[in-house]
């Protein structure tokens, strides 16, 4: 406990550092700083359980245990520091995650590039009739490129309305003169958050459920988490992103169609699950073992 | 839109404001204040949504659909204040909710009274052997007995010290006094939360692994919050309370185990679950409907 | 403490209930709710001090001693929930508040009334050369008319886009459609804080510094507050928006430019001071009383 | 902005991780790990101002202008992971800082160590007769002696009960045995927080109001601030810890006590004040150059 400590640090994401993933026509992501790795979270919940503590080979079980239980603190030791470029329309839904920080450019102080976001073709879907917030079915070929190209005329235009203004003939301040600009118009910002709050993040905007263009954000953060911390990925990918929660009167209906007696269920051979987790699962049903 | 309101209330808990429901052997909670009820979260929920808003007859559906979907936000527009009087060790496990508002009673500034906590006889258990954080089997009377007397004994001894250093006649500052009274001794604060963060509270609070002492708590505030947003309590209780996650392997197994073919499954008539959770259910399970 | 209590409440408040506040062309602020008022911040003091608990006619003394020195705890005890429509580019500055809670009219699920910002002609400034984020002198009167016209032009011609797209002929995703409406259109939400993190909210956006257009709403929420809470406002004003700051190398030319000898100054018989603060005050600048 | 990095450091911070700091009579404090350094604040910065940027060797004005202008976002883009052993007396004050991640070692889990924190004889203190939550002089040498083997006494035996009812022959949960042990016990946690919400705390605990027991703490991170950011140290010892805020009161006052006519003052010339900083303080004082 009193000898010198050199910095945790993941060989895997030094190697990326800087270097953009680009996401969407004219976004990215960049990793600019890290701190913590698998085993940080190791070391911060045994400092909880203090005399308690287990072998270093047992790091990959905590992990996973942990995140099933849902004990949570420890995975806020570590933190991500991203730089990311995306439309102000996605901004917008990222920056309601609040327990994070964020330097954003400013459009007050700075002009704008012309860079917005035009989606492709394939991504030009109807307003979907089962989920009233979401898209259903591709446009027609014809109809989706004349969308976009209102797009992208919207998009030039306002453009060249914002310059009109700022020009010195003109001069008007930077502050008023971007409000014209539409919000598929790029923004960017450095973004810091811990690996708890992260992953809640990634829970929610790399759901089907999110808008595809945060979505594609989502999907590459969560590569980067792979790469950063790769036994917490996987016991993410396991215990949240693959897991699925049975309502109350969901579980009585399950029981009802398990059809008990509960002798004539047992545990596949290659289950994946441990011992514990056998045990635990059965809990779950209501199986006594 | 713009008539003038009254407040939204709840008359159950305006029928107790300020009366104090008792909690161990010295503790209470009291509702203080409080913001909200069912219908402001369907309020909030409703502002999201807009044009697409639905009859008031679907309240109750809409605050269940919220839930389990997991929509949080309608939630946080709800808020309670309570006057809670607790060990000095439960107010350190509570304060971990760090998305709340305190005022607690200052021992630098007051004199502490002499309030202290000592189980109940049949609380005295041993150390769970299965649960490294948890109490197993009840001691033995005897031993329970005297050890109820230990506790008593020291809790006594403390005071007297307590008292003897901030008499005028050493007149020691309460805020070194204060250091040698034990963690049983009872604190007191102004808690106000929001209706989100008091459901993750009651969910980790009121759970069988939480120590016993701070679930009584969470017990009495399960009934308040039953009083104040009965809809959204009912819903808590079915979707979050009584609901159980599967992982990604538990779900496989679960599978096997239901031993498909699909068709055989039907659900039971007096199921409790609507048309859509119906369909949902079985989209859980991964069967096509 | 164990009679029965009813809701604090601010009949100024209850007047208004509501009712909007007209702001900018098309926005409002409605207060829907709210929690505590001044005897509610007193209250909660209180419970930290104990038995050193003081006379009721001291609240306003406790409130500016509170605010004063900055004991910000008790002002959560507070909480205001509005109703707000304004700019987009104007709730991308309100968002960066992160203490509280929102709940937006969602562009996914709903679709944006045709309601945009046209700023007001003695508002057209240009680029200001002291402040790189602020605006300058007004532009002529002419070029004044010619932007409001291209700003005009481009919000009716974004929207004519939108409807195109959204139109049933073509039925792009609400989701994607809203992508090229400019930042001038105006989203409304609900919007819940605490009384401290509102006073820290006006302190930034109220002050001259903030952009023009988001200045109005604070200061709307200024009178708010000023009906709500009238001894906080007061106090607000006086030791937070009306103070003044020196950094330690200010002070010492402060104390240089005071020339002593210290004896030559004396309080004013009107100063507004009580005695506690006269005293603080020359202990601020270093004068032994 | 497409080149690799490596990730900012601190040479000094990094000779220095893992060492123990002696705070009190069994406390320390250790850097465990940390993210960013001056230049990742004035980095952040300049994400915001965009191609406003400046030349790197304005970063230590950048970071006075930053801190005293209180722009603190890009001070949360910095993050220090501490280790930290103190009285829970001690842990109770500190925890109410919200903005932090804790992992504190469990008295559920695992059995505490017999360590105390007895005040040295200078700290025995009367209750001050000035401020009602302050300590005031000494105790007399006699009396500070007995006080210590009073509370001496009481952690002995306080322990003593402790360890009687976890032996195994009574076997009491450990949840319960601890119950009995005083606040003056010590406990420990990983603390992880940004630099924003650092330098609060150290405002407050490092303030002369501070109880000493937490302020000997706050005192040793400072030295740690110094080391790991000694611009931002600065800058924070400058505009915030030896600031002075005048309220509307008070400046009135001042500029009474100042004698106008204005003219007869002017900036020492080795006030320590940039030009910039000149004009800000004549503005503050009203003064119009």
């Amino acid at each position: 406990m009193d000898h010198l400590l050199t910095r945790p640090s993941s060989l895997a994401l030094d190697s990326i550092l800087g270097a953009p993933f680009p996401v969407l026509d004219h976004g990215f992501i960049r990793v600019i700083d890290y701190l913590g790795n698998d085993e940080a979270v190791v070391q911060a919940a045994r400092t909880s359980y203090g005399k308690g503590t287990k072998a270093t080979s047992e790091d990959r079980g905590l992990i996973r245990y942990l995140l099933s239980h849902r004990h949570t603190t420890p995975f806020e030791m570590c933190e991500l520091k991203l730089h990311c470029k995306m439309p102000i329309f996605v901004a917008r839904q990222w920056v309601r995650h609040r327990m994070a920080n964020i330097n954003e450019y400013s459009a007050r102080y700075s002009i704008l590039d012309k860079e917005y976001y035009i989606p492709e073709t394939d991504r030009l879907q109807e307003q979907s009739t089962v989920n009233k917030q979401g898209s259903g079915d591709e446009l027609p070929a014809d109809v989706a490129q004349a969308t976009r190209a209102m797009m992208q005329f919207e998009s030039e235009n306002a453009y060249a309305a914002y310059e009109a203004m700022i020009d010195p003939k003109v001069g008007l301040s930077r502050e008023l003169a971007r409000t014209v600009l539409p919000v598929n118009y790029y923004t960017q910002w450095y973004w810091k958050v811990d690996l708890h709050n992260l992953l809640h993040f990634l829970k929610l905007r790399a759901d089907p459920h999110a808008q595809y263009e945060i979505r594609v954000y989502a999907d590459v953060i969560l590569k980067i988490v792979q790469m950063w911390v790769p036994l917490v990925y996987e016991a993410f990918m396991d215990y949240v992103v693959g897991s699925t929660t049975f309502s109350k009167h969901e579980m009585a209906q399950l029981h009802y169609m398990l059809g008990y007696p509960e002798e004539q269920f047992e545990i596949q051979e290659d289950s994946g699950l441990s011992d514990r987790e056998s045990k635990e699962f059965l809990k779950k049903l209501g199986i006594q073992v």
